[in-house]
Protein backbone atom coordinates (compact mmCIF):
# COMPACT_ATOMS: atom_id res chain seq x y z
CA UNK A 1 0.00 0.00 0.00
CA UNK A 2 2.74 2.50 0.82
CA UNK A 3 4.22 2.15 -2.79
CA UNK A 4 0.37 2.76 -4.23
CA UNK A 5 0.50 5.84 -1.74
CA UNK A 6 3.45 7.69 -2.52
CA UNK A 7 2.63 6.92 -6.48
CA UNK A 8 -0.55 9.09 -5.74
CA UNK A 9 1.14 12.06 -3.93
CA UNK A 10 3.21 12.38 -7.00
CA UNK A 11 0.56 12.41 -9.49
CA UNK A 12 -1.58 14.86 -7.25
CA UNK A 13 1.71 17.35 -7.26
CA UNK A 14 2.22 16.47 -10.65
CA UNK A 15 -0.96 17.29 -11.51
CA UNK A 16 -1.02 20.31 -9.09
CA UNK A 17 2.17 22.06 -11.19
CA UNK A 18 -0.21 21.47 -14.57
CA UNK A 19 -3.22 23.12 -13.25
CA UNK A 20 -0.45 26.47 -11.89
CA UNK A 21 1.13 26.28 -14.89
CA UNK A 22 -2.58 26.79 -17.00
CA UNK A 23 -3.44 29.47 -14.28
CA UNK A 24 -0.04 31.95 -14.93
CA UNK A 25 -1.18 31.22 -19.18
CA UNK A 26 -4.44 32.72 -17.93
CA UNK A 27 -5.93 31.51 -21.51
CA UNK A 28 -8.45 28.73 -19.98
CA UNK A 29 -11.75 27.77 -21.80
CA UNK A 30 -14.37 27.38 -19.46
CA UNK A 31 -17.53 25.56 -20.54
CA UNK A 32 -20.70 24.77 -19.08
CA UNK A 33 -22.19 21.51 -18.47
CA UNK A 34 -25.80 21.54 -17.21
CA UNK A 35 -26.84 24.67 -16.62
CA UNK A 36 -25.08 28.26 -16.57
CA UNK A 37 -23.05 27.47 -12.99
CA UNK A 38 -21.44 23.97 -13.55
CA UNK A 39 -18.17 25.16 -15.28
CA UNK A 40 -15.53 22.65 -17.04
CA UNK A 41 -12.50 24.02 -18.40
CA UNK A 42 -9.61 22.72 -20.56
CA UNK A 43 -7.21 22.37 -17.37
CA UNK A 44 -10.24 20.03 -15.33
CA UNK A 45 -10.10 17.21 -18.95
CA UNK A 46 -6.44 17.77 -19.08
CA UNK A 47 -5.87 16.67 -15.46
CA UNK A 48 -8.16 14.11 -15.69
CA UNK A 49 -6.54 12.64 -18.88
CA UNK A 50 -3.03 12.95 -16.83
CA UNK A 51 -4.84 11.58 -13.66
CA UNK A 52 -6.32 8.62 -16.11
CA UNK A 53 -3.13 7.43 -17.72
CA UNK A 54 -0.92 7.47 -14.45
CA UNK A 55 -3.69 5.25 -13.18
CA UNK A 56 -4.03 2.88 -15.86
CA UNK A 57 0.44 2.80 -15.94
CA UNK A 58 0.12 1.79 -12.56
CA UNK A 59 -2.74 -1.02 -12.75
CA UNK A 60 -4.53 -1.73 -16.01
CA UNK A 61 -6.93 -3.73 -14.50
CA UNK A 62 -7.79 -1.07 -12.05
CA UNK A 63 -11.49 0.68 -12.81
CA UNK A 64 -12.34 4.44 -12.70
CA UNK A 65 -15.10 6.68 -12.18
CA UNK A 66 -14.08 10.50 -12.60
CA UNK A 67 -15.88 13.54 -13.37
CA UNK A 68 -14.86 14.49 -17.00
CA UNK A 69 -14.74 13.05 -20.21
CA UNK A 70 -17.56 10.50 -20.27
CA UNK A 71 -15.95 8.87 -16.51
CA UNK A 72 -19.26 9.61 -14.78
CA UNK A 73 -20.41 6.34 -14.86
CA UNK A 74 -19.44 2.80 -13.40
CA UNK A 75 -21.99 -0.06 -12.33
CA UNK A 76 -18.67 -2.89 -11.95
CA UNK A 77 -17.26 -1.96 -8.47
CA UNK A 78 -15.60 -5.49 -8.27
CA UNK A 79 -11.70 -5.03 -7.95
CA UNK A 80 -9.87 -1.81 -7.45
CA UNK A 81 -11.43 1.30 -8.12
CA UNK A 82 -10.13 4.97 -8.71
CA UNK A 83 -12.72 7.95 -8.24
CA UNK A 84 -11.37 11.06 -8.80
CA UNK A 85 -12.22 14.67 -9.62
CA UNK A 86 -9.40 16.33 -11.06
CA UNK A 87 -10.80 19.68 -10.42
CA UNK A 88 -13.35 20.14 -7.15
CA UNK A 89 -14.71 23.34 -7.05
CA UNK A 90 -14.44 24.36 -10.43
CA UNK A 91 -16.32 27.45 -10.30
CA UNK A 92 -14.16 28.66 -7.52
CA UNK A 93 -10.95 27.39 -9.72
CA UNK A 94 -12.40 30.00 -12.29
CA UNK A 95 -13.33 33.10 -11.07
CA UNK A 96 -10.86 32.54 -7.44
CA UNK A 97 -7.96 30.91 -8.75
CA UNK A 98 -8.47 29.23 -5.24
CA UNK A 99 -10.45 27.41 -2.81
CA UNK A 100 -10.20 24.05 -5.29
CA UNK A 101 -8.71 20.35 -4.48
CA UNK A 102 -7.57 17.47 -6.81
CA UNK A 103 -9.52 14.51 -5.30
CA UNK A 104 -8.60 10.60 -5.76
CA UNK A 105 -9.89 8.15 -3.72
CA UNK A 106 -9.29 4.09 -3.99
CA UNK A 107 -11.58 1.44 -3.46
CA UNK A 108 -11.31 -2.79 -3.52
CA UNK A 109 -14.14 -4.78 -3.56
CA UNK A 110 -16.35 -2.03 -3.16
CA UNK A 111 -14.47 -0.59 0.37
CA UNK A 112 -12.98 2.56 1.00
CA UNK A 113 -9.33 2.18 1.12
CA UNK A 114 -7.50 5.37 0.59
CA UNK A 115 -8.80 9.06 -0.13
CA UNK A 116 -6.61 11.76 -0.82
CA UNK A 117 -7.45 15.61 -0.90
CA UNK A 118 -5.30 18.44 -2.05
CA UNK A 119 -6.12 22.13 -1.37
CA UNK A 120 -3.64 23.41 -4.64
CA UNK A 121 -2.89 26.81 -3.42
CA UNK A 122 -2.55 26.12 0.36
CA UNK A 123 -0.19 23.32 -0.57
CA UNK A 124 -2.78 21.29 1.67
CA UNK A 125 -2.77 17.53 1.38
CA UNK A 126 -5.20 14.92 3.21
CA UNK A 127 -4.38 11.93 2.79
CA UNK A 128 -4.80 8.34 4.44
CA UNK A 129 -7.67 5.55 5.33
CA UNK A 130 -8.65 2.90 8.14
CA UNK A 131 -5.23 1.04 7.90
CA UNK A 132 -2.71 3.59 7.50
CA UNK A 133 -4.55 6.56 9.32
CA UNK A 134 -4.89 10.06 8.12
CA UNK A 135 -2.42 13.00 7.73
CA UNK A 136 -2.59 16.71 7.22
CA UNK A 137 0.80 16.59 5.02
CA UNK A 138 2.90 14.55 7.11
CA UNK A 139 1.47 15.16 10.36
CA UNK A 140 -0.94 12.41 11.63
CA UNK A 141 -4.54 14.02 12.87
CA UNK A 142 -6.44 12.16 15.65
CA UNK A 143 -10.27 11.67 15.84
CA UNK A 144 -11.87 15.26 16.09
CA UNK A 145 -14.05 15.90 19.47
CA UNK A 146 -17.11 14.46 19.05
CA UNK A 147 -18.68 17.75 19.15
CA UNK A 148 -23.06 18.10 19.37
CA UNK A 149 -24.31 20.41 16.77
CA UNK A 150 -24.89 22.91 18.78
CA UNK A 151 -20.72 23.59 19.44
CA UNK A 152 -19.80 23.89 16.47
CA UNK A 153 -19.95 24.61 12.48
CA UNK A 154 -21.89 23.45 9.49
CA UNK A 155 -20.76 23.64 5.86
CA UNK A 156 -23.79 23.58 3.53
CA UNK A 157 -24.81 23.61 0.09
CA UNK A 158 -26.54 26.73 -0.47
CA UNK A 159 -29.78 25.65 -2.33
CA UNK A 160 -30.51 23.13 0.66
CA UNK A 161 -30.22 26.05 2.95
CA UNK A 162 -32.35 28.46 1.37
CA UNK A 163 -35.03 25.86 0.57
CA UNK A 164 -34.83 24.56 3.96
CA UNK A 165 -34.68 20.67 3.02
CA UNK A 166 -34.10 18.48 5.28
CA UNK A 167 -34.49 20.76 8.04
CA UNK A 168 -31.37 22.35 6.86
CA UNK A 169 -32.21 25.84 8.26
CA UNK A 170 -33.08 24.46 11.68
CA UNK A 171 -29.76 22.97 11.58
CA UNK A 172 -28.07 25.82 10.86
CA UNK A 173 -29.71 27.50 13.39
CA UNK A 174 -28.96 25.07 16.17
CA UNK A 175 -25.19 25.37 15.20
CA UNK A 176 -22.54 27.77 16.03
CA UNK A 177 -23.24 28.81 12.13
CA UNK A 178 -23.33 27.81 8.91
CA UNK A 179 -20.31 28.10 6.29
CA UNK A 180 -20.45 28.14 2.14
CA UNK A 181 -17.11 27.46 0.05
CA UNK A 182 -18.01 26.16 -2.83
CA UNK A 183 -16.23 23.20 -2.76
CA UNK A 184 -16.77 19.84 -1.87
CA UNK A 185 -13.22 19.10 -0.82
CA UNK A 186 -12.82 22.32 1.23
CA UNK A 187 -15.56 21.05 3.60
CA UNK A 188 -14.27 18.02 3.62
CA UNK A 189 -10.82 19.27 5.03
CA UNK A 190 -12.63 20.95 7.91
CA UNK A 191 -14.33 18.39 8.55
CA UNK A 192 -11.44 15.81 8.96
CA UNK A 193 -9.27 18.36 10.93
CA UNK A 194 -12.40 19.01 13.36
CA UNK A 195 -12.48 23.03 12.11
CA UNK A 196 -16.61 21.78 11.15
CA UNK A 197 -17.97 19.16 12.57
CA UNK A 198 -21.17 18.59 9.99
CA UNK A 199 -21.30 18.78 6.44
CA UNK A 200 -24.88 18.36 4.25
CA UNK A 201 -24.68 19.00 0.66
CA UNK A 202 -26.14 17.43 -2.70
CA UNK A 203 -22.70 15.29 -4.11
CA UNK A 204 -21.70 13.15 -6.85
CA UNK A 205 -19.56 10.02 -6.14
CA UNK A 206 -16.59 11.86 -7.10
CA UNK A 207 -17.38 14.47 -4.18
CA UNK A 208 -17.68 12.66 -1.47
CA UNK A 209 -15.40 9.50 -1.89
CA UNK A 210 -12.36 10.59 -0.77
CA UNK A 211 -13.37 12.36 1.95
CA UNK A 212 -15.51 9.79 2.65
CA UNK A 213 -12.83 6.92 3.17
CA UNK A 214 -10.92 9.64 5.81
CA UNK A 215 -13.66 10.00 7.78
CA UNK A 216 -14.29 5.94 8.42
CA UNK A 217 -10.98 6.51 9.57
CA UNK A 218 -11.56 8.72 11.91
CA UNK A 219 -15.18 8.09 13.26
CA UNK A 220 -16.83 10.56 11.56
CA UNK A 221 -19.92 9.59 10.68
CA UNK A 222 -21.80 9.59 6.74
CA UNK A 223 -24.44 8.52 4.66
CA UNK A 224 -27.04 10.01 2.43
CA UNK A 225 -29.70 12.33 4.39
CA UNK A 226 -32.15 9.12 4.26
CA UNK A 227 -29.46 7.27 6.47
CA UNK A 228 -28.55 4.74 3.75
CA UNK A 229 -25.30 3.30 2.40
CA UNK A 230 -24.20 5.83 -1.04
CA UNK A 231 -24.89 4.96 -4.15
CA UNK A 232 -21.65 5.63 -5.83
CA UNK A 233 -24.30 6.89 -8.98
CA UNK A 234 -25.37 9.75 -9.52
CA UNK A 235 -26.31 12.98 -7.15
CA UNK A 236 -27.23 12.21 -3.69
CA UNK A 237 -28.07 13.91 -0.76
CA UNK A 238 -25.07 13.91 1.88
CA UNK A 239 -24.66 14.40 5.35
CA UNK A 240 -21.37 13.60 7.10
CA UNK A 241 -20.46 15.26 10.94
CA UNK A 242 -19.42 14.41 14.40
CA UNK A 243 -21.55 11.12 16.02
CA UNK A 244 -23.30 13.08 18.36
CA UNK A 245 -24.12 15.88 15.80
CA UNK A 246 -25.13 13.25 13.38
CA UNK A 247 -27.98 11.80 15.24
CA UNK A 248 -29.42 15.09 16.08
CA UNK A 249 -29.40 16.21 12.40
CA UNK A 250 -30.98 12.88 11.38
CA UNK A 251 -33.62 13.16 13.85
CA UNK A 252 -34.51 16.34 12.14
CA UNK A 253 -34.29 15.37 8.36
CA UNK A 254 -36.39 12.34 9.52
CA UNK A 255 -38.87 15.20 11.18
CA UNK A 256 -39.07 17.14 7.78
CA UNK A 257 -40.48 14.06 5.94
CA UNK A 258 -43.49 13.98 8.03
CA UNK B 1 1.70 58.66 6.18
CA UNK B 2 4.41 56.46 5.51
CA UNK B 3 5.69 56.64 9.16
CA UNK B 4 2.12 55.82 10.47
CA UNK B 5 2.26 52.79 7.73
CA UNK B 6 4.91 51.11 8.68
CA UNK B 7 4.06 51.51 12.71
CA UNK B 8 0.59 50.19 12.13
CA UNK B 9 1.83 47.27 9.95
CA UNK B 10 4.41 46.50 13.23
CA UNK B 11 1.35 46.34 15.63
CA UNK B 12 -0.03 44.22 13.40
CA UNK B 13 2.36 41.85 12.96
CA UNK B 14 3.16 42.06 16.95
CA UNK B 15 -0.59 41.59 17.52
CA UNK B 16 -0.73 38.15 15.58
CA UNK B 17 2.43 37.38 17.46
CA UNK B 18 0.50 37.49 20.33
CA UNK B 19 -2.72 36.28 18.70
CA UNK B 20 -0.70 32.68 17.66
CA UNK B 21 0.98 32.37 21.22
CA UNK B 22 -2.56 32.12 22.92
CA UNK B 23 -3.58 29.52 20.13
CA UNK B 24 -0.41 27.64 21.17
CA UNK B 25 -1.13 28.21 24.65
CA UNK B 26 -4.60 26.94 24.21
CA UNK B 27 -6.27 27.77 27.47
CA UNK B 28 -8.80 30.42 26.06
CA UNK B 29 -11.06 32.08 28.04
CA UNK B 30 -14.52 32.55 25.59
CA UNK B 31 -17.53 34.07 26.66
CA UNK B 32 -20.95 35.36 25.17
CA UNK B 33 -21.89 39.02 24.17
CA UNK B 34 -25.01 39.28 22.75
CA UNK B 35 -26.85 35.65 22.44
CA UNK B 36 -24.56 32.35 22.38
CA UNK B 37 -22.86 32.92 19.12
CA UNK B 38 -21.48 36.18 19.81
CA UNK B 39 -18.40 35.55 21.42
CA UNK B 40 -15.27 37.37 22.97
CA UNK B 41 -11.91 35.76 24.09
CA UNK B 42 -9.28 37.11 26.86
CA UNK B 43 -7.20 36.95 23.42
CA UNK B 44 -10.09 39.71 21.79
CA UNK B 45 -9.36 41.97 24.77
CA UNK B 46 -5.51 41.43 25.00
CA UNK B 47 -5.29 42.53 21.42
CA UNK B 48 -7.51 45.87 21.55
CA UNK B 49 -5.81 46.68 24.82
CA UNK B 50 -2.65 45.81 23.02
CA UNK B 51 -3.83 48.02 19.64
CA UNK B 52 -4.96 51.29 21.71
CA UNK B 53 -1.53 51.14 24.20
CA UNK B 54 0.05 51.50 20.58
CA UNK B 55 -2.25 54.17 18.85
CA UNK B 56 -2.04 56.50 22.45
CA UNK B 57 1.44 56.23 21.81
CA UNK B 58 1.57 57.16 18.44
CA UNK B 59 -0.78 60.09 18.41
CA UNK B 60 -2.52 60.87 22.31
CA UNK B 61 -5.24 62.83 20.54
CA UNK B 62 -6.58 60.32 18.08
CA UNK B 63 -9.73 59.15 19.03
CA UNK B 64 -10.55 55.50 19.12
CA UNK B 65 -13.32 53.20 17.99
CA UNK B 66 -12.83 49.78 18.38
CA UNK B 67 -14.96 46.32 19.08
CA UNK B 68 -14.42 45.22 22.93
CA UNK B 69 -13.84 46.74 26.00
CA UNK B 70 -16.47 49.89 25.99
CA UNK B 71 -15.12 51.41 22.87
CA UNK B 72 -17.64 51.00 20.52
CA UNK B 73 -19.18 53.95 20.37
CA UNK B 74 -18.15 57.54 19.43
CA UNK B 75 -19.69 60.57 18.35
CA UNK B 76 -17.26 62.61 17.51
CA UNK B 77 -15.34 61.70 14.43
CA UNK B 78 -13.21 65.23 13.91
CA UNK B 79 -9.43 64.66 13.68
CA UNK B 80 -7.81 61.39 13.63
CA UNK B 81 -9.55 58.30 14.44
CA UNK B 82 -8.26 54.91 14.18
CA UNK B 83 -11.69 52.75 14.11
CA UNK B 84 -9.99 48.56 15.40
CA UNK B 85 -11.42 45.45 15.28
CA UNK B 86 -8.87 43.03 17.09
CA UNK B 87 -9.93 39.82 15.80
CA UNK B 88 -13.10 40.05 13.13
CA UNK B 89 -14.32 36.38 12.90
CA UNK B 90 -14.04 35.85 17.01
CA UNK B 91 -16.36 32.45 15.84
CA UNK B 92 -13.46 31.36 13.64
CA UNK B 93 -10.71 32.41 15.62
CA UNK B 94 -12.22 30.08 18.33
CA UNK B 95 -13.81 26.88 16.87
CA UNK B 96 -10.96 27.08 13.65
CA UNK B 97 -8.18 28.67 14.86
CA UNK B 98 -7.73 30.63 11.30
CA UNK B 99 -10.21 32.83 9.14
CA UNK B 100 -10.15 35.11 11.35
CA UNK B 101 -8.85 38.88 11.09
CA UNK B 102 -7.08 42.16 12.00
CA UNK B 103 -8.33 45.61 11.25
CA UNK B 104 -7.32 48.74 11.58
CA UNK B 105 -8.72 51.67 9.79
CA UNK B 106 -7.24 55.57 10.04
CA UNK B 107 -9.96 58.22 9.31
CA UNK B 108 -9.14 61.67 9.49
CA UNK B 109 -12.02 64.69 9.42
CA UNK B 110 -14.45 61.78 8.95
CA UNK B 111 -12.41 60.85 5.80
CA UNK B 112 -11.36 57.35 5.05
CA UNK B 113 -7.40 57.40 4.87
CA UNK B 114 -5.94 53.93 5.52
CA UNK B 115 -7.18 50.74 6.07
CA UNK B 116 -5.24 47.32 6.72
CA UNK B 117 -6.65 43.92 6.86
CA UNK B 118 -4.36 41.08 8.22
CA UNK B 119 -5.48 37.48 7.76
CA UNK B 120 -3.49 36.28 10.45
CA UNK B 121 -3.10 32.33 10.01
CA UNK B 122 -1.93 32.94 6.00
CA UNK B 123 0.28 36.15 6.78
CA UNK B 124 -1.78 37.57 4.13
CA UNK B 125 -2.25 41.51 4.64
CA UNK B 126 -4.31 44.02 2.37
CA UNK B 127 -3.00 47.89 2.88
CA UNK B 128 -3.50 50.76 2.20
CA UNK B 129 -6.29 54.01 0.55
CA UNK B 130 -6.54 56.73 -1.93
CA UNK B 131 -3.45 58.15 -1.46
CA UNK B 132 -1.14 55.68 -1.50
CA UNK B 133 -2.86 52.68 -3.89
CA UNK B 134 -3.47 49.36 -2.24
CA UNK B 135 -1.12 46.34 -1.42
CA UNK B 136 -1.53 42.57 -0.87
CA UNK B 137 1.87 42.12 1.28
CA UNK B 138 3.99 44.42 -0.76
CA UNK B 139 2.32 43.76 -4.02
CA UNK B 140 -0.12 46.90 -5.52
CA UNK B 141 -3.78 45.67 -6.49
CA UNK B 142 -5.09 46.76 -9.66
CA UNK B 143 -8.86 47.98 -9.87
CA UNK B 144 -10.93 44.48 -10.52
CA UNK B 145 -12.89 44.17 -13.44
CA UNK B 146 -16.40 45.70 -13.47
CA UNK B 147 -18.34 41.84 -13.55
CA UNK B 148 -21.85 42.00 -13.48
CA UNK B 149 -23.63 40.39 -10.84
CA UNK B 150 -24.24 37.22 -12.87
CA UNK B 151 -20.52 36.79 -13.43
CA UNK B 152 -19.41 37.29 -9.93
CA UNK B 153 -19.47 35.22 -6.21
CA UNK B 154 -21.25 37.16 -3.70
CA UNK B 155 -20.15 37.04 0.00
CA UNK B 156 -23.39 36.88 2.17
CA UNK B 157 -24.66 36.83 5.79
CA UNK B 158 -26.63 33.12 6.75
CA UNK B 159 -29.55 35.39 7.98
CA UNK B 160 -30.07 37.76 5.29
CA UNK B 161 -29.88 35.24 2.95
CA UNK B 162 -32.23 32.74 4.84
CA UNK B 163 -34.50 35.26 5.32
CA UNK B 164 -34.09 36.83 1.89
CA UNK B 165 -33.95 40.33 2.85
CA UNK B 166 -33.71 42.87 0.75
CA UNK B 167 -34.24 40.60 -2.24
CA UNK B 168 -30.80 38.32 -0.67
CA UNK B 169 -31.63 35.09 -2.09
CA UNK B 170 -32.89 36.96 -5.80
CA UNK B 171 -28.78 38.56 -5.87
CA UNK B 172 -27.74 35.21 -5.10
CA UNK B 173 -29.43 33.51 -7.72
CA UNK B 174 -28.77 35.81 -10.17
CA UNK B 175 -24.60 35.83 -9.24
CA UNK B 176 -22.69 32.45 -9.91
CA UNK B 177 -23.22 31.76 -6.29
CA UNK B 178 -23.09 32.67 -2.65
CA UNK B 179 -20.11 32.36 -0.32
CA UNK B 180 -20.74 32.30 3.85
CA UNK B 181 -17.19 32.86 5.47
CA UNK B 182 -18.13 34.22 8.61
CA UNK B 183 -15.37 37.00 8.61
CA UNK B 184 -16.00 40.31 7.05
CA UNK B 185 -12.33 40.60 6.88
CA UNK B 186 -12.03 37.41 4.69
CA UNK B 187 -15.44 38.75 2.39
CA UNK B 188 -13.50 42.23 2.02
CA UNK B 189 -10.09 40.72 0.87
CA UNK B 190 -12.26 38.37 -1.82
CA UNK B 191 -13.91 41.66 -2.78
CA UNK B 192 -10.80 43.70 -2.95
CA UNK B 193 -8.59 41.11 -4.29
CA UNK B 194 -11.46 40.31 -7.60
CA UNK B 195 -12.47 37.25 -6.01
CA UNK B 196 -15.48 37.68 -5.56
CA UNK B 197 -17.96 41.03 -7.21
CA UNK B 198 -20.10 41.35 -4.18
CA UNK B 199 -20.81 41.73 -0.56
CA UNK B 200 -23.81 41.36 1.55
CA UNK B 201 -24.10 41.71 5.79
CA UNK B 202 -25.16 43.87 8.77
CA UNK B 203 -21.80 45.42 10.02
CA UNK B 204 -20.58 47.23 12.45
CA UNK B 205 -17.90 50.28 11.62
CA UNK B 206 -15.10 48.27 12.63
CA UNK B 207 -15.94 45.37 10.64
CA UNK B 208 -16.18 47.72 7.22
CA UNK B 209 -14.48 50.68 8.61
CA UNK B 210 -10.88 49.16 7.15
CA UNK B 211 -12.54 47.30 3.84
CA UNK B 212 -14.48 50.34 2.81
CA UNK B 213 -11.24 52.46 2.60
CA UNK B 214 -9.40 50.42 0.36
CA UNK B 215 -12.68 49.83 -1.87
CA UNK B 216 -12.74 53.35 -2.50
CA UNK B 217 -9.37 53.73 -3.25
CA UNK B 218 -9.81 50.70 -6.08
CA UNK B 219 -13.71 51.77 -7.53
CA UNK B 220 -15.59 49.62 -5.64
CA UNK B 221 -19.10 50.43 -4.25
CA UNK B 222 -20.31 50.73 -1.09
CA UNK B 223 -23.23 51.97 1.12
CA UNK B 224 -26.07 50.87 3.69
CA UNK B 225 -28.51 48.95 2.03
CA UNK B 226 -30.77 52.02 1.64
CA UNK B 227 -28.26 53.72 -0.56
CA UNK B 228 -27.41 55.82 2.22
CA UNK B 229 -23.80 56.84 3.29
CA UNK B 230 -22.83 54.62 6.69
CA UNK B 231 -23.12 55.76 9.60
CA UNK B 232 -20.37 54.56 11.72
CA UNK B 233 -23.13 53.94 14.91
CA UNK B 234 -24.46 50.82 15.53
CA UNK B 235 -24.89 47.91 13.40
CA UNK B 236 -26.51 48.13 9.17
CA UNK B 237 -27.13 46.59 6.56
CA UNK B 238 -24.43 46.17 4.02
CA UNK B 239 -23.65 46.26 0.56
CA UNK B 240 -20.25 46.41 -1.08
CA UNK B 241 -19.64 45.29 -5.16
CA UNK B 242 -18.20 46.76 -8.38
CA UNK B 243 -20.21 49.33 -10.30
CA UNK B 244 -22.47 47.19 -11.91
CA UNK B 245 -23.23 44.66 -9.70
CA UNK B 246 -23.94 47.59 -7.17
CA UNK B 247 -26.71 49.52 -9.53
CA UNK B 248 -28.04 45.67 -10.33
CA UNK B 249 -28.35 44.46 -6.45
CA UNK B 250 -29.73 48.10 -5.43
CA UNK B 251 -32.98 47.76 -7.60
CA UNK B 252 -33.65 44.31 -6.52
CA UNK B 253 -32.98 46.05 -2.78
CA UNK B 254 -35.34 48.49 -3.49
CA UNK B 255 -37.83 46.18 -5.59
CA UNK B 256 -37.82 44.61 -2.01
CA UNK B 257 -39.02 47.37 0.03
CA UNK B 258 -41.85 47.97 -2.47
Amino acid sequence: MQIMINEIKNWIKEAAELIKKEIAKNDMTVDTKNGRRDLVTNVDKQVQDFLIEQINAFDPDAKILGEENGKDHLTDFSGRVFIIDPIDGTLNFVLEQENFCIMIAVYEEGQGKLGFIYNVMEDMLLWGGKEVGVFINEERLNTPPDLALKDGLVGMNSSMYRKNSYNAQVMAERSMGVRMSGCAGLEMIALIRGKHNAYVSSLAPWDYAAGSVMLEALGIKFSNINGKMLKFDGREHYIAATPTAYEEMMRLAEQAKS
